[in-house]
């Protein structure tokens, strides 16, 4: 509750969310977007900043995590995290977090982020982003060989508005892609590819 | 060398590319695009539409193909794949692509793209594509439980302008998010962090 004090949140969107089917989603993390990955273990929270991630069915997550980061251990003893769907208007914190460890700094406090209780898990859900998804390990064996994390999406808040969040997507360099405009091509779909 | 001469190529862009570092993929892979996955087997030449991939180290890609798509055997027996990235202006065919199949139509022919040889693999690269990685399979082990194939990028191949290519990111249910603006937040990051 600290983290609702401090500078930072000051500023921060909130959002309404609301429960979101977990096979759907696809929605917000297929277009490729930046990730907030919470975690928690025996008393320690930490956040950490997320590019390398892909569907590999419809509540299932695969993610890349580099075993010198200082959420590898926290999230592989708990077998559990949060993936947390920032927007634009996080930036700062996106690239912040990207830029400290867990090990010198408490990131919920100097991000200015607050602290949510997970439904399903025993990691904290970060107030301040669009949508977060509560996940449990589902596969382990690519950990140690690749640092390849198979989750299962077991429950999922969304925000109510907007429709489309805009986030932001990294091409390393410090250069980051905004989304754009939607379009909606699905009269083109047969139906059972939609 | 008759794609060229099909309907579909008339409005199509052309790039012009170049060798380009396969350890810098994620520049263009990382923001999650839809790419263009073509591959070759014993004579045949297909193409599916891919959402689900991610980095996994600098010049390896992770992707999931699911068994019942045309695409699979063709890459698995070849244990090879070119990942084309398509632009906006290709949206049709990414659709039209991606709502046909291979067991029934030459998708070089149908969509009018044309193949041009790849210098490392024995998979046709589609030339109207922004950029093109030619890729081996570098570890086939979760194939058949997960559908994961896990590439190394051999070769890729770059256009030299635009800067950023405008591409398509998949939401499912027919909605496509469209690239937009970038921001440089290079003096943001430590060194080592780039």
């Amino acid at each position: 509750m600290v983290a609702q004090q401090t500078l930072g949140a000051e500023h921060m969107k909130t959002f309404q969310k609301r429960g979101f089917p977990v096979d759907q989603t696809r929605r917000y993390l297929e277009p490729g977007p930046i990730v907030l990955v919470s975690s928690h273990w025996q008393g320690e929270s930490n956040i950490m900043t997320m590019g390398w991630h892909m569907m590999l069915e419809y509540d299932q997550i695969g993610c890349y995590i580099w075993d010198e980061n200082h959420s590898f251990d926290l999230i592989r003893k708990s077998k559990q995290c949060v993936i947390n769907l920032p927007t634009i208007d996080l930036i700062d914190t996106i690239v912040g977090i990207g830029n400290s460890s867990g090990a010198e700094i408490d990131k919920f406090v100097t991000f200015g982020l607050t602290q949510t209780a997970s439904d399903k898990v025993s990691v904290p859900m970060i107030k301040e982003c669009y949508a977060n998804f509560e996940c449990r390990l589902e596969d382990g064996s690519m950990i140690a060989r690749r640092g390849l994390f198979i989750w299962r999406v077991v429950k999922a808040h969304v925000a109510r508005t907007p429709q489309y969040p805009t986030t932001v997507h990294y091409r390393g360099h410090g250069i980051f892609m905004v989304s754009g405009r939607h379009i909606n091509l699905r009269r083109k779909f047969k139906p059972q590819n939609l």
